[in-house]
């Protein structure tokens, strides 16, 4: 705690809960650092909603949102099955996708969740991924965690709070402060007419629940 | 409403919310009337949890639930791929067992949801069921609705409040009682030593969920 | 529509979940007619939290919201003790105020609520009157429900699904859409320079939520 | 644990969201050590709802609860009036007893709320405590929590999760594990037929929750 530059790199897990290739855009993702292309994930996903929406690749060199003394990896959750415990082996094993995938959230210090909202609740493939990592050794046990979404309505806020229940279970604990529910539909536009992103204060606003994500987790790590 | 003969027979679609293809217990499952059928799919379920529960064969044939003016289709949500907006055709088709599923969601006049709870919300296999029906034309609006859960902890019932609300997008109807928890694990035992149910009282209580359902369904129709 | 003479007249009741005074702006309430009064008083509410809001008497006066078929009826809570069952005697009546608010629920054939957020969930003041009519013979059973609200963030959102959640056990209706939750603070201004509501729009979804709850009213009573 | 004598002792503010004086059970109250004066205070609510359950003054005397490092004030919340913020003052003052209990909220390291289920959903007595130290200067702000319930059904359960959705705004940091969720009236009895304590396994658990409770306050506090 003595000074910045002594603290430990954190690796945070971020998973985006929309499975949507958005094959097109792929090469804009590969393009972006890791948490512009993290929030450009679930605008994607808005996109899907409101196809309108136009994204270009362009918008990824924008961020260099880089905060020292985090790492982010994107964990990919589109190979995973859909939970079905008849998939386990007798000794407890999983499939190889799922393992992958468990492995990966093993060794995360804490957890950025994209949680589009579906339905009122949770998205189907990200409480999946969750399920999945739960079986047998939980591995998202007393890791620290935050949440944003991006859709209509409350910005996938009801997403959230099913979430939040979810992680009691989980043993996870969210950050309170901020929260980030993107209302991706309201004026003013979050993209120009060439889909750059234009709006700085989203942009902020990730930084700051990633500040926030940070300085929880340090706090809750035994010395 | 003159008479209960003069009821139209109304078709109710039982979804239970859980994959596990339980084939040891398929010939059983068969055997059962259809009532019986799913409540052995929720008491299955919780099988997966606590494996020393044990349901045999004999048992299906216990149970002749026949409510006059009810007639309930089990529907398979197993072949379901997990939700991805890319399966859908430009048109706005479904992958084949997507159409299927979603035609007999609309041809029901009212559902029995089987909602088992992972991780203190709704079981992924029955949300991506909910969000498949969904998605185009919803299949499943103003329609009344009936829950039942089984489980250790509160029996399932952090699952249902999240269907609940889940159902208010999807303009669902749920009846508001009875309710339906089973703790499958408190004493005394759901079952005995050979496996057959036992709890007469269970089986009752479901009756009694799906005569509200019943009679619920016909005073929202219209005339 | 066509028959809405032949429709008996439906008592609503409108319950409006927040205390506050707000004497000078009695007067202006008083002008009211009944549907924009309601919507008055949970503006002012948002007006509590955002004080800068401008409300002014002219303003009722351009409402005449009327619905054929629909009287609504605003029930005062402010002179509800806080719930203590002490204050029950032992025959089981309640104090006078208490009793006068059950009177009024009872004859009522479905409710209004106005359900301010305070703290991510209901308003204590809109708890403490559903706790009050609920004890002994349950005042609200088996009757249909609207709930709409006016803040900050999601403009009420979270009361509005906890409601919801509180509505099961005492057995409310609560019709699905359209839902009504008016973010106050958000452009363009919902009232002008003068405070005159200039936002017709949430009129006009107000009257939506008010003909979706005598429909459904409607569809549960017949027979 | 060996070092325990070296924690700096934590005060932890109990506060038990029922109004209830009971006063033929305050000798009861009197007497007993605090964590169980608590839990006393929760059994009670259970009591008034299912008025057969019997509890006597010896109970109290059974439970020496005390975990070195933890001091458990009761908070009295019976004399706040109920939520209506014109009883402010214009320079931001409450009435005394909302005062008094914001002050003690302030000095507490942490929270341990009994939470009883109203309605499904957070007892109004508790829910107006938790607003009238959220005004103005928010009282809990960062500060760790731990619920306990109990009741009927889910033993208060649904209270629980609603709490912790309110725990969001005010920036609570509720401990995961272990719930506690007393049924209170499922077999066998909690208390025998002089209305003695007997369920040592509550006990056991209530005393879990707060070794929890400080392990997490600690782990929040520390640098």
């Amino acid at each position: 705690m003595e000074a910045a530059a002594a603290k430990p790199v954190l690796r945070v897990a971020a998973i985006c809960g929309s499975l949507r290739k958005a094959s097109f855009n792929r090469g804009l993702l590969r393009a972006g650092t890791l948490p512009f292309r993290f929030l450009l994930c679930l605008l994607l996903y808005a996109k899907i909603i409101h196809p309108h929406l136009r994204i270009n690749p362009a918008a990824a060199e924008v961020c260099e949102d880089s905060i020292p003394g985090l790492r982010i990896d994107h964990l990919d959750i589109s190979d995973l099955p859909i939970i079905n415990t008849d998939l386990e082996t007798e000794g407890g094993g999983f499939p190889p996708a799922v393992e992958a995938f468990r492995d990966k959230v093993c060794q995360a210090d804490c957890f950025l969740f994209g949680a589009p909202e579906y339905n009122y609740s949770i998205a189907t493939p990200l409480k999946n991924a969750l399920d999945w990592a739960s079986r047998g050794k939980n591995c998202w046990v007393d890791k620290p965690a935050a949440i944003v979404s991006a859709g209509g309505g409350f910005g996938g806020g009801r997403s959230q709070y099913h979430l939040r229940q979810v992680g009691v279970f989980l043993d996870l604990h969210f950050i309170n402060k901020p929260e980030l529910c993107i209302q991706a539909f309201q004026q003013p536009p979050k993209f120009d007419s060439d889909g750059n992103l234009i709006d700085n204060q989203i942009r902020e606003r990730l930084k700051q629940v990633l500040l926030s994500l940070q300085a929880f987790t340090l706090r809750l790590q035994k010395d």
